[in-house]
């Protein structure tokens, strides 16, 4: 079985030429690394992957975590795999030095969690998680919660989580009815259940640290009532560990993604659960909101590991099969060919490629936008700020949404052994599909898109990104390999406009319902023009490579771009004619239907 | 949780309205019959899947099939069920009374393999795969044959299979290799090996009867030198069964769908398996194709069974499920609403109801054709028979993919739940995924359709098809609610035409590789626009129910059609847009680029 599961080469073409990833190192931040000790973070990441992760990949999905006793076991390898991310830094590897951290650019932290999610995704959500968690404590945490926490948590010794979700309140996250009553001795006596809590519970680490959200006794009601709390599982108390009444009630089973254990939590039953305030009373959402706008694109990031790793996997397959013969060829006696010289085949492979690294460059656009405005100020930061903040929804989604289609053209490139577990296609079909639920459905997303930030800052984000596209598209004219398709990506952007206009108006004669009605299909929209433009961007590097006579890639890389371009442009571009006739319609049949009228 | 697993009221309306399946009554073949007694027996289908289907779905798919000394082990409540398939009737159905049968129409089985499918689609893979392998036996087999084989089969004492597929010969049956070598006393020695075979062992009934391809020594090569043999795994000797040399090498572990066991098979190690030519030599593949049509159809049945499961799981869920508020409400404190008041969440419902009902409609199209065709002589027989070879591909294909998207917004619907083992949503969603695989991979239906069927007879079939279109389009110019959509319609089938036209001048000017490169993208085109025609046919229907104030129906139930119909063309039918722009290009990709240039 094929042990590739993602492109070197593409990953070098995309940071280096595409984005340039050099040009951070000259920033202060990012000033002790070199592009060079970039590419090794990442080489060193492909050998964990290669030699720790993929390895248990099977056996984990083979064997999910269970409850036992009231806790949760996980993989007996994932302990060792934690302490090797804590020793080798991985945990802090985008941490400040003041925390032990090596401040490596977020752009490379992705980079690596493409690689190793692909490599085998449940294992990298323990590490990941619990960095984001960390950043929290970091960020808004005092001096005693530093101190007591993060080298706990950045030694692997320690999981973080994001406990966010209740049973009643999914989406809806103004409905947290988790409360915190302050005591005398300064902290709060929490009180609550938390659902779907990723890493909530294992037998990985000596204890899990989680940042929830509870509400404050007398805290306003819907959003602006949420505070956000430091609540250990075991609290440090004079040098030992004692039980801070946090339970776990249950492990859900899951379609997929089994290595990573999602808990339901209770904390308080014996009113003994004490959680520690970050930040500022009722404030907890927007500092949440630091986590998971950077989630959001480490979903989109593993939608594309996966779907990576399914189209990798797909390819080989392609290779080796034989089966059949060309149309064209009668004698039945010819020996038949690899099934990757059929034009249905190759469709099917130019589809993966094409959304795979039209989506990984969209996922790396974010990140560089991300560490851009990170250091940077003024209209520089703010530019870069307002772009990612545009795109973040696409970022997350267009992948997530993709790749339940790609990881199903994969699994069908099989033929019957798709459908098998003698090979991984399945296994990437199940996992992947956690991506358009988890940080946010995509219908939050669309809304987030169409009801917040087309218009952020009266559509000035919009503007801004749409200038950047426009001259990548006029850099495009140069060339005849990306003239055409550049300025059909021009048409489409200008029915883009229109549609936008058409809902402004929409919005104000028929109101918000209606104007939000289809916002998962204008984020669909979006999303492909998007994905469009990155392969324009790569278009333009693949012409200015060639005639530069570049011997850093190779000729088939190359023309391998050229044709995932045109794929992209000939087969998935087109789909937006549709989203536009629909978007466009006067029909609001998803409005009037009332439940009745639904059966 | 909810047992409703398909709408009894949709099914009739379909049955009785829209194709007047009581119409069958009056011919000869079948006027042993009357439209009550035919409702009667989709009752009694319903009463057996809730009673006895559903109730093992769950555990069914928790405990898979496994092998234990050489043998394959399914749900302990198989056999029971064979049996109880075997003595209600529901093998023989269809078959002649002269079989014992009950001369059911084949749009009644369907229909009955519907309603068992939407409750536990495994479980009914038994009992209707053996009826399609006894019908081969009636059809092309000896008196011998039939009087040894067939009263055990229509029991349930023995189980019928379809044994094509070989390791290195998946799609490509010309390239067969088991081999059939005469003897002189009648039977032929079997050698071979087969894999992918539905229910090819299992200790639910007595013995197995493969209806399966091999070559007999000195057969021309290609699929002109394949023959069809009854191979029983025991074969009946002197009142007693002797083992028949037929053993079970594995069985495979599938993704879903694990109810029925899915067998790898070898005959003929020891020298010692006997088959019976069934017909006359090297003319098995056209006989399996008998048998494989129906199957066909069946799997676009069955995955619109899937699908309608999946569909009324997220209809109970939404209506029960709280969360967020209108989006006009912005008051934390109102209560939480049921998010099937949520715009997006009816889109993912009236999707997937669209999907259901209009696929559902076009399975039936098919089997009313099939029934006329087969009791009908002259002009009649031959439309119905060319309608029905046109629509075949679209039957299997069209619910087959589209069942993928609609279980997967069933899925969504759930939200992360979704993702769990907590609901059906997930395993739907697994089970499904199998049907654009079995019974020819998508791909193939899209040469059928764009490489047979639609120049069949130089291309009349296509044209018969058209008239019977455009009279229902001028049928619906009557009424308000069908009107637009029907010109709608009529003017996407003049596109289909276009590209038809322009694909045909391609396969002049380039070939057939450049011809069929897309065809599986003319087969979803020439399926959506197949639905529409469907949605219209329906649309007229509960026009006329709505003027002859109809009291068979509620106003819920035909404002419900409506609206499906207002999705489908608002929705679904935009998506052609898109595929006609592709299918008109002229780039190639899929053709020029080489295996070494898809890296």
């Amino acid at each position: 079985m094929s042990s590739k599961f993602y492109s070197k080469e593409n990953l070098h073409f995309l940071l280096h030429e595409v984005f340039n990833v050099g040009e951070l190192c000259k920033r202060d931040s990012f000033k002790e690394h070199t592009p060079e000790g970039l590419d090794m973070i990442l080489e060193a990441a492909a050998s964990v992957s290669q030699d720790h992760l993929r390895p248990i990949l099977v056996e984990m999905d083979s064997k999910p975590p269970y409850l036992e006793n009231g806790r949760i076991k996980v993989h007996p390898k994932m302990r060792e795999l934690m302490q090797t991310f804590g020793r080798d830094g991985w945990i802090s590897m985008s941490a400040p030095h003041e925390f032990g951290g090596q401040q490596v650019p977020f752009t490379i932290t992705e980079a690596v969690g493409f690689i190793m999610g692909a490599a085998n995704y449940s294992t990298m959500v323990f590490p990941f998680l619990t960095t984001g968690a960390a950043h929290l404590i970091e960020s808004f945490g005092t001096q005693e919660l530093k101190q007591t926490y993060i080298p706990k948590m950045y030694a692997g010794d320690w999981q973080g989580t994001m406990a966010l979700t209740e049973p009643g309140a999914g989406s809806s996250l103004s409905d947290v009815v988790s409360t915190a009553t302050p005591t005398a001795d300064g902290h709060y006596l929490i009180k609550g259940q938390k659902i779907f809590i990723s890493c909530g519970d294992s037998d990985a680490v000596d204890n899990i640290v989680h940042l929830m959200l509870a509400r404050i006794d007398g805290a306003p009601a819907g959003t602006k009532g949420i505070s956000l709390f430091v609540v250990p599982r075991m609290r440090p108390e004079a040098g030992d560990l004692v039980f801070n009444d946090v339970n776990t009630a249950g492990v859900f089973h899951k379609m997929g993604y089994h290595g990573a254990p999602i808990a339901h939590l209770i904390m308080g039953e014996s009113d003994d659960c004490r959680g520690y305030l970050l930040g500022e009373e009722h404030k907890g959402l927007s500092y949440m909101f630091q986590m998971m706008n950077e989630a959001r694109i480490g979903v989109g990031c593993n939608a594309v590991s996966i779907a990576s790793a399914a189209y990798y996997t797909s390819l080989e397959y392609a290779t080796v099969r034989t089966q059949g013969r060309k149309i064209t060829e009668k004698d039945p006696l010819k020996p038949q060919i690899p099934i990757i010289e059929h034009a249905d085949v190759k469709r099917m492979l130019l589809f993966q490629k094409a959304v795979v690294e039209g989506s990984l460059s969209l996922v790396l656009e974010a990140t560089m936008r991300y560490d851009i405005s990170k250091t940077s100020e003024g209209e520089e930061k703010e530019k870069n700020h307002l772009i990612l903040e545009l795109l973040t929804p696409m970022v997350k989604s267009y992948p997530a949404e993709m790749s339940i289609l790609t990881t199903s053209a994969a699994l069908q490139i099989f033929g019957g052994y798709g459908f098998t577990k003698e090979f991984l296609a399945e296994l990437f079909f199940r996992e992947t599909r956690i991506h358009t639920l988890h940080e946010g459905t995509t219908a939050i997303h669309g809304m987030d898109l169409l009801g917040r930030k087309v218009m952020l800052k009266n559509g000035l984000a919009t503007m801004l990104l749409m200038q950047e596209v426009m001259a990548d598209i006029e850099k495009a004219q140069k060339y005849e390999a990306t003239k055409t398709y550049a300025t059909l990506l021009g048409d489409k952007l200008m029915k883009l406009q229109e549609v936008t206009m058409h809902l402004v108006e929409v919005a104000q004669k028929e109101g918000p319902e209606a104007y939000l009605s289809d916002a998962t299909l204008y984020l669909e929209l979006f999303g492909i023009l998007a994905v469009g433009w990155q392969w324009i961007k790569q278009g333009i590097k693949v012409e200015e490579l060639k005639q530069a006579n570049t011997k850093n890639y190779s000729a088939e890389f190359l023309q391998s771009k050229e044709y995932a371009l045109q794929y992209f442009f000939e087969y998935e571009i087109p789909k937006t004619e549709g989203l536009i006739a629909r978007l466009k319609s006067k029909n609001r049949v998803t409005v009037k239907a009332t439940k009745e009228e639904i059966l």
